[in-house]
């Protein structure tokens, strides 16, 4: 594991020490908050994250665009977490696709099913 | 850093030689065609892809999560490279936070920035 | 409330008779394949649409902001049907708020609420 | 104009009247803070709304649905009125769509077209 993934892995710990399980508190800690509240709490930001990366890059703004990922993906990591999953399994899902048959590959694929599945519609 | 190990970095370069620019090809390359329409293309997904992550979060299948959350990642990807932007910067935001101040400091600080200017407001 | 007036309910009505249950066909229309497929179809139309309706916005385009307000309520009013509701319970929502209390009292009591939720945490 | 277009025709009227410009206080009202913060303060709300529209539908939750499907569309509203537009001007577009050649025939021509352009493509 090398360094981007040491980041995420050790995000990741400090996650998983905030679950209430493992002693977190939801009166002093954010993530511990999220968790205890359940799924709603962090999924909602999940979808909120998304939107204001969209604004952000709408703007053309790098240092907006940077931060508003950076809250969208550790939003994603606290949902990892709190189903039982980590980064890695994010990570190996992506170097699978790129290594069975290409990253692209697989998103062509679901692009060219969606497709078989839209013809031959007729109105209304 | 060492191209080898890092999925994240290793997945960016792939991306990288997708643009048009370095000879990426988008009648051949889904990652090519997101970058040469621009934007909306890719940030539409970012939407998408949040939204079946909350969909598969509210269905509790982890292999699904891991799924979506690898789409959402992956698109945020493509458009941290079309800012000219890398996993790296997000990697290093969220470091910074951990680093100075905690992370979960700078979430409570925009959670009680957001407070003070929600307080005293009168109806309607 | 007379159904030749009434935009939404005339709309209404219309999905409500592509529901398969109702001889609606999935291979004929679009509305009644959505509601064969069931909640994920549409439900991540609303996230898409939403999106699109903020890239819109963020162009200042009124027409493609009217064309994608058009699309999510749309597909809003698939996931009314779905569920057995209506638009007009909606708008009975919206109604209700403005005249208890003020449309706006609703929203600032939401935002009060979350502020007494969010004070007095500390860090992290 | 029957009563659900009244509904929204009365609701757009409230808003309008928010504006800063026709003397709303961004101090005592929601809607004015709205407006006065510009396009990112409603149009993360549109996303987040969309969101929490989703969780509702998954959890199949009819009281919850019509609630968050009210602040979608409430919100909306203050996104087209910012932009001189208003809902009556989404409705005559859901109209057109279904006079012209049907709701459905727009939806699935769209369909079509993303599909002709996503045909033939090799990979990767």
């Amino acid at each position: 594991m090398s360094s981007s993934d040491d980041s995420l892995a050790r995000l990741a710990a400090v996650i998983e020490s905030r679950k209430p399980a493992n002693g977190g508190d939801p009166e002093k800690s954010y993530v511990s908050r999220l968790l205890a509240e359940g799924p709603d709490a962090f999924l909602k930001k999940i979808g909120e994250e998304a939107t204001e990366t969209v604004m952000a890059a709408k703007d053309g703004d790098p240092q907006k665009i940077v931060y508003e990922v950076a809250d969208l993906w550790f939003h994603s990591m606290v949902a990892l977490a709190y189903y039982g999953l980590s980064p890695q399994n994010v990570l190996d899902e992506l170097e699978r696709r790129e290594g069975t048959s290409g990253i692209e590959e697989k998103a062509l694929r679901k692009v060219r099913e969606r497709s078989v599945a839209e013809m031959g519609k007729d109105m209304p």
